[in-house]
């Protein structure tokens, strides 16, 4: 492409035209942990398909029967628009996703990614994790050598598209069947427009969110950092805090 | 103080419960430049005193006269309830004020604060400087070596109470005397559970914030660092956006 001569201007595009994504097929690597879950359970909730991912298929097949029994629970939607929720080895969960949503421990993160460069590659990968480290004083950033876990997971999978999202949510809100609209909005980011529009439209999908574009991988870190903020907020407040863009 | 035992665990403050601190002399060190002389502005506005420092006491009354005159301007509120805005060189700006605002350049801000050490001694420090990098793909983070620029602040000012505020408002809407209430919250980042609640107040007092404690100044970096994802919403969506913590 970069030999072609650049395009006549367009005409800006509407950001809020995104595409309607609801035939996608949605994985979650580390579906088993919190975040993982709490996403894999949000996504069903509005009637996508959700692969969850883990080392074995086994846990991965357990929690996604949890997560469809959460679906029935009291306080849940009509679980007839429910999407299928299923269980997968990492591989199988890659292979059979149009967009993966990487949610593993960030000490696991370039090891699990490494073993799925293959499976991965033509997906839209999105990275949800947050490198931090604790002490007695709380949470801190950690600053992966590449600059952000988002940019090692581009770095990692080159034939992959990635993108980086959904670092902010509560786990706790996103797993409880009770909860319906979660107040905040998710920062997308990413290097090409039509993939952050799929993950926004995706993010917008999930009742009370909206998916919002917040720049390029290499303004990853300070997102995935911020939820050391977060930590030290919810702490102050006894809350679980979102973020919500104003003027938009 | 550091020679005073730890006092006996008190039952937890209600982190609502803030000082009255409508008292207090705010000086701004870089209030000629926009984001200053917006939070002058708006900290006038609302019967806040006010003192812009520049490196000339000329430009710095310049600039006080005319947000004097920009609080007369019409859609202005109440001008009688205006705080009085003078200027002074920052030396002066400093000794003047209870609560100092760090608004240079970012290329000023190590040489700035070198040279008011003394001037800044005892006084509280409100760090809002974001080191950002600029190229044909937009803004970007800049890492001090210190960490951000609030660690920088803290390490050249042994003998201040360094926080970190008001790094993601839009100045265009700061110094707009038009604008009402503003739809954003302040992350406020400091050591000293006291000093933070000072900046919250502060920033409670502007129409529509509120200020939220958002961690300790080693976690500063990644607060400075988002304004960087706030220019792409911004050119992407064509707004000055701003954040709202949710759930508090």
């Amino acid at each position: 492409m970069s030999d072609t001569p650049p395009a006549p201007k367009a005409p800006p595009k509407d950001p809020w035209d995104l595409p309607d994504v609801s035939d996608l097929v949605v994985g979650v690597l580390g579906g088993t942990g919190d975040q993982g879950r709490g996403l894999a359970h949000r996504f069903a909730r509005v009637g996508q398909r959700v692969v969850i991912g883990s080392r074995t298929a086994e846990r991965a097949t357990a929690a996604a029967e949890e997560i469809t029994a959460d679906l029935a629970a009291p306080g849940a939607p009509d679980t007839a628009a429910a999407g299928e929720v299923t269980g997968a080895d990492n591989a199988a969960c890659a292979r059979a996703s149009d967009v993966v949503i990487v949610a593993v421990p960030w000490d696991g993160h370039r090891a699990t990614l490494e073993g799925l460069r293959g499976d991965l590659a033509g997906k839209l990968v999105v990275d949800c994790v947050n490198p931090l480290g604790f002490d007695k004083h709380g949470a801190y950033a950690l600053v992966p050598e590449e600059g952000s876990a988002a940019q090692q997971a581009a770095a990692i999978l080159p034939d992959s598209r990635v993108t980086a999202a959904f670092h902010h949510l509560s786990a706790v809100l996103l797993r409880d069947p009770s909860v319906g609209a979660i107040d905040t909005d998710v920062l997308v980011l990413g290097d090409r427009r039509a993939d952050c529009e799929i993950v926004q439209a995706l993010a917008g999908r999930i009742e009370g969110m909206r998916g919002i574009y917040a720049g390029r991988l290499r303004n990853a870190h300070q997102v995935e950092a911020l939820v050391a903020n977060l930590i030290s907020t919810n702490r102050r407040y006894k809350a679980h805090a979102g973020l919500r863009v104003t003027d938009l």
